[in-house]
């Protein structure tokens, strides 16, 4: 074994101890590092053949110093060591100097240069050993801080609008002790919590909001929507629960249904007096809505229709407030006069009495426990042979005559039943706006506790806060740069859907559901990363990250399925650009457009291709150029594509499978651009120059994060070359860095109650 | 409003009823649309002003047809009506000759072509409409289904291997009655059947496989992986309850402990007589593991340790078997002798009584409700001076000897500490075996489902099963491939771990390490795209997904958060580079590796980087050229960015952080080579024919999606232009299409039992 003191006999050998302590302590020795060393003494010409022997053997694996002695060493070698780095060869001359009372002993030049090289080959990270002896080792990551360049109070009421009233309204009452997180003790106790709720925002007023003045409302959709938003901070069983019962129960009696139907249950649906349903989907048909079996078969003698679920698989499926509360329902079935099929149309049909028996015919089974929104009681109903009177048919859109015939303003019922469904669309603004609540509880949840969560740091100094450290800020900064894009452009959405005309229809009935896929395929994967990023505590109910995650969910799958949805944008898309070339042959058109695409973009140039010029990474123009070049090309060459397939004599039911991987990308892209441009103007907008400052900054990092995640497309079609691509992901990084700064201020500007947030990872000291 | 009957008085018009038809019907009239059709009018000869002005009239909005008006329209059209496509003119053709009784009407070439003209621009579904009328549509996509050119068992063998005869037995336990899924009314109740299910099958011998024969077990330690692995299609809970007993607490007593400790505890740990925990992580200290605080303070006088616990946040957290069942602990602490401190090391704590009372000193806390995994009681342990004799220290790699000093045969502390957790990390094949099982189970649910379910289809055509999209294959079908690629790759480093060299221990460890951090991540996406990919059904508990999902859930977190694991890799990769290059010195070895990659690989010709050739893109040959040169690339350029930041003067821990990003990369690139590598070899080892083709097809989907997944890096680095990477993509949707026959057949190789899968989406009819 060796023993310092072996040194002491010989001083000058202090020279290698701290190479020897690297070389047993913390590194790992290799054999090649040991063939390094013993090269490296051989070549010491100053070193007698007895030294190097000396030397030599303390370098054999069994004579290894044992742990006090290296204890010793690395005492010793403290004692000189000061701030600063030091190399081992540097500590060594140090040693020397102090076993030898300071008297010089002078080491040929050419010693301490091979010396010096052999640190080097010893280990990439020779220079990371220097801090081994330090007790202070500050970094730059380590010194790195939260702080915020602009108000947050300024930015809260960016956000919140002319809605803010409204929010501190519903903010205060779900901050009610009344509103606490329970421990639940089954699903039935969850439920029947999640009803009191809904009671008492009913009795507040809330669940009317969008009604006529006349049964209690106050008119104003655009309310309801913030309601749904706010709600969402709190839980969202209840969300569900408040969106299934005055959202679509109320919102089908209202929309479908015509006077008779608004005063015999509007009111009492507002109250929750009568809690109801929404029954369209079935087992077998889900997506493909128009295709469900249900009947309502029109009886001309006794004025009735019977209602009936033809077999188990027809069923009305998942259908909230249908396991337990509902006492009615808005059932959509196909009407049948006289052995003729009207297509899909709607019925109001009893479930149970006030008292909660179930009505003779209906059978309701419940769907059981669910990966989340365990407090929403959904189940299945089957009907047999029910009978209800006439007037129970919600006859907006279509009606039965006295003569016993139908009569309808929208002939073909293809069209009559997406106009009906065109009117239900509202929850298609509502889900979103409350996925993108829950990805803003979670991305607070988890920049607040990354920011208190300390963990590794440099060799010898203190620990880190996590979200110093990049991945980890890749991981959350692009999220929360993305949740104030999707805030502004979930305003946008609400606005044009408000005040939409019938030509508009189309396009934001498409708008609004391309912006639901969007939004909530958002959540679901910040969700997701919050939960890695929180690592055990993410885990823990507790934290709620888990309730989050589990009860979002199904957004994306509800309200429409996003990758059907954003097959439907696609389709909208390309007649949209048909109406904008109304004159041209439509294939020409397409022809047109994607020449056009190709040639007219100046920015296309040599130059701007392969720039990676900061000025021009970070320009709003630069950005809409990329967003706009890309989602006309994928348009056109999508259209170009369905032609060809078409011509070759493809059926277009293929041929449209064939291109279902484009057209998904058609939606993605025309999203990302609406979203965008809706930021950038916001951002033109906005007074408060600190707000303005970190807008734009977070504007940045949405665009080019987007880009970055399509910068395989951008580089096949030349748009940018690798250069460019690299100096993006470069600047996101930096992006990235300089956000995390702001970032716990950001999520505060969210402004979500602290008793909604509960996680005791989240909780202010 | 009209009516067909106007027609009758001038049959020629007739031509135009299927084209009204269709502006009524199903296709949405634009305005544009209108224009079109009245010039169209306008343009036609052989019409007379006041024939004209009949039809034009007909196209006034207020004047449509009724329902029942359009029904008869319908009717009419349908009647002349045989298979195959015909345009709205051919069918109006048709109807004007019945309505003329055959007598044919002459319309002049120029209208016809007019008329065609105009239908192209009613709509680029125009081919569509054809199928309005038809009883059957008929399309590859709803003709395509499931297949097989493999024989089941024989996949199914290979998959097993020598491992069949216990996987058989494994499965016929789990498959018992009594491990049928209960439906839990408590945590607690879950816990408990946990607990009962352990027992059965520790009495089943399953609990000590690993142990030596002389402490009741077989010296299987394969054998124990393949259990983790088998068990893993049944209860996710059950697998780490049973790693945390057999895994966790018995192979810290085998592997840091020596006879005396063997002789004391491994019989009654086999058996499932003695539950214990491992109580290595602390609250403030997960990943950073050698950081903990918990102390372990050494008494000479009374050759006692006492067990201190100095803080609340110096707790063990998340540790199983805590909360409930646990009545020993491996404690993890840091040994003080005299006031010095020698690092982590091991000791064996009593925490309960046989009868289940709290040892004094130590305190338990319940963590509650977690996301998932809700059979294990995990807990935190708080120790408050507790004292236990000298004996309980476990003495494999450090001890105190009878002078009261601290002896170890490894000097450094931190090197000692990592030795001990190197003997551990069995967890780290365990885990990622376990999670691909989660990953089968998730995807023959998925798959059996999406061959069954019915939704859309072409125009008058029946339904099609999902799985016939191709959204639905692009989401399973890379999965299920790369689900065959790991299975391979965890058998080889299982072989690798059980037959390690202590030359080897280093590298075998970041293999295990990637591996369960690329595992896990895989499992995580693959369930996700399950959950949605089965919509509704996806989200109901009784289809398994939502727990499958939620318990795999933290095997990204545990074992080792998977992003400073992929660090750790890359780490180990960069030093793996210098060993190989051992005479060089680093830097000049970094400078060699990158202009080799940049200049030796042939493949990156003009001719080969835009090569679309299908026998080229499917070449196993090319596949590991590319993946070699991506990992050799990274490996390279990270070095040099880390030399040039620390050049530049950056603190080296400032310089890895600012490098995470790509260093995850490295661990990744590396992983995925070695995935391939294995893929390929196995396959090359294939002498089934018939299995040998879709395993082929299943590598090359894996190897192309990969690619395709980085082909913004290849086409950076001038690897690929984007021609090839357009035709990779394209390759990739064929293999997925073909695959999708397959897929059926590749899920039932798993050998799932049923009684396991029990979803009722997934059951055989």
């Amino acid at each position: 074994m060796i023993h310092s003191a072996e040194f002491k006999n010989n001083p000058k050998l202090y020279l290698f101890l701290p190479m020897y302590y690297l070389l047993w302590a913390d590194l790992t020795v290799t054999p090649s590092e040991m063939k390094v060393m013993k090269k490296l003494l051989e070549r010491q010409k100053w070193l007698s053949k007895e030294e190097k022997k000396f030397l030599l053997d303390k370098l054999n694996l069994s004579e290894f110093p044992g742990p006090n002695e290296l204890k010793a060493w690395r005492k010793e070698i403290k004692n000189v060591k000061k701030n600063g780095y030091r190399s081992p060869i540097d500590l060594g001359i140090e040693l020397v100097k102090q076993h030898t009372n300071g008297q010089p002993i002078s080491f040929d030049g050419e010693s301490i240069q091979s010396l010096q090289e052999a640190e080097s080959e010893l280990g990439l990270l020779s220079r990371e050993v220097g801090y081994l002896f330090e007790q202070e080792h500050s970094t730059i990551t380590s010194r790195y801080e939260a702080r915020s360049v602009f108000g947050v109070e300024s930015m809260q009421s960016i956000l919140d609008g002319n809605q803010a009233g409204l929010i501190k309204k519903i903010k205060e009452t779900i901050s009610d002790q009344s509103f606490a997180y329970p421990e639940y003790e089954s699903i039935k106790a969850q439920r029947e919590q999640v009803f009191a709720w809904s009671k008492a925002l009913a009795e507040q007023g809330f669940g009317s909001w969008a009604f006529p003045k006349a049964y209690g409302g106050k008119e104003d959709m655009e309310g309801y929507f913030t309601i749904m938003e706010a709600l969402s901070y709190h839980d969202l069983s209840l969300v569900i629960k408040f969106g299934v019962q005055f959202g679509l129960w109320g919102m089908s009696i209202y929309f479908l249904g015509t006077e008779k139907h608004h005063q015999k249950y509007l009111k009492d649906i507002g109250t929750l007096e009568l809690p109801g349903c929404f029954a369209m989907t079935e087992t077998n048909h889900g997506s493909n809505v128009r295709g469900l079996e249900t009947t309502a078969t029109y009886n001309h003698q006794d004025q009735t229709f019977t209602i009936n679920t033809p077999h188990k698989l027809a069923r009305k499926e998942y259908i909230g407030n249908a396991a337990m509360h509902g006492q009615m329902a808005t059932v959509f079935a196909k009407l049948m006069i006289d052995g003729e099929d009207f297509g899909v149309n709607t019925f109001v049909v009893p479930l149970r009495s006030k008292s909660g028996e179930i009505v003779k015919g209906v059978s309701i089974e419940d769907c059981g426990r669910k990966m989340g929104l365990n407090g929403v009681d959904n189940g299945l109903i089957g009907f047999n042979e029910v009978l209800i009177p006439k007037e129970n048919m919600l006859d907006r859109f279509a009606k039965v005559n006295d003569a016993g015939e139908f009569e309808s303003s929208i002939s073909s019922d293809n069209k009559r039943f997406f106009t009906m469904l065109g009117t239900l669309v509202g929850g298609r603004i509502g889900i979103p706006r409350s996925a993108l609540s829950a990805a803003k509880s979670g991305l607070t949840i988890t920049i607040r506790y990354s920011n208190e969560r300390m963990q590794f740091g440099p060799e010898g100094g203190k620990e880190v806060p996590i979200l110093n450290y990049r991945m980890h800020q890749r991981r959350l900064m692009p999220p929360l740069a993305k949740s104030y894009a999707l805030h502004f452009a979930l305003k946008y959405v609400t606005e044009r859907f408000l005040n939409k005309t019938e030509e508009e229809a189309k396009e934001i009935e498409a708008l609004a559901a391309g912006i639901k896929a969007y939004t909530t395929w958002f959540t679901t994967a910040t969700l997701q990363e919050c939960r890695e990023a929180c690592g055990g505590k993410g885990y823990l109910s507790e934290n709620r990250i888990d309730d989050l995650k589990n009860d979002s969910e199904i957004y994306t799958t509800f309200e429409g399925d996003n990758t059907v949805l954003m097959q439907l944008v696609a389709k909208s898309r390309l007649s949209e650009f048909k109406e904008e070339f109304s004159d041209m042959n439509i294939f020409t058109m397409f022809n047109y457009v994607v020449s056009q695409a190709r040639t007219s973009v100046t920015e296309k140039n040599p130059i701007i291709v392969r720039s990676t010029d900061e000025e021009h990474l970070l320009d709003f123009d630069f950005h809409m150029k990329a967003f706009t070049f890309r989602e006309r090309e994928i348009v056109a060459s999508s259209a170009k594509r369905l032609k060809r397939h078409i011509d070759e004599g493809m059926d277009s039911f293929d041929a449209f499978n064939v291109s279902q991987h484009h057209l998904v990308n058609v939606g993605l892209a025309y999203i990302e651009r609406v979203v965008l441009e809706q930021f950038q103007l916001q951002i033109n907008n906005t007074k408060d120059e600190g707000c303005k400052k970190v807008l734009t900054q977070l504007c940045q990092l949405y665009a080019l994060h987007t880009i970055e995640q399509n910068k395989g497309w951008y580089l096949e079609q030349g748009y940018m070359e690798g250069v460019k691509t690299k100096a993006i992901r470069k600047t996101v990084n930096q992006l990235c860095w300089e956000i995390r700064q702001e970032s716990i201020a950001l999520t505060d500007a969210f402004g979500i109650p602290e008793s909604c947030l509960a996680a005791p990872i989240a909780m202010r000291k």
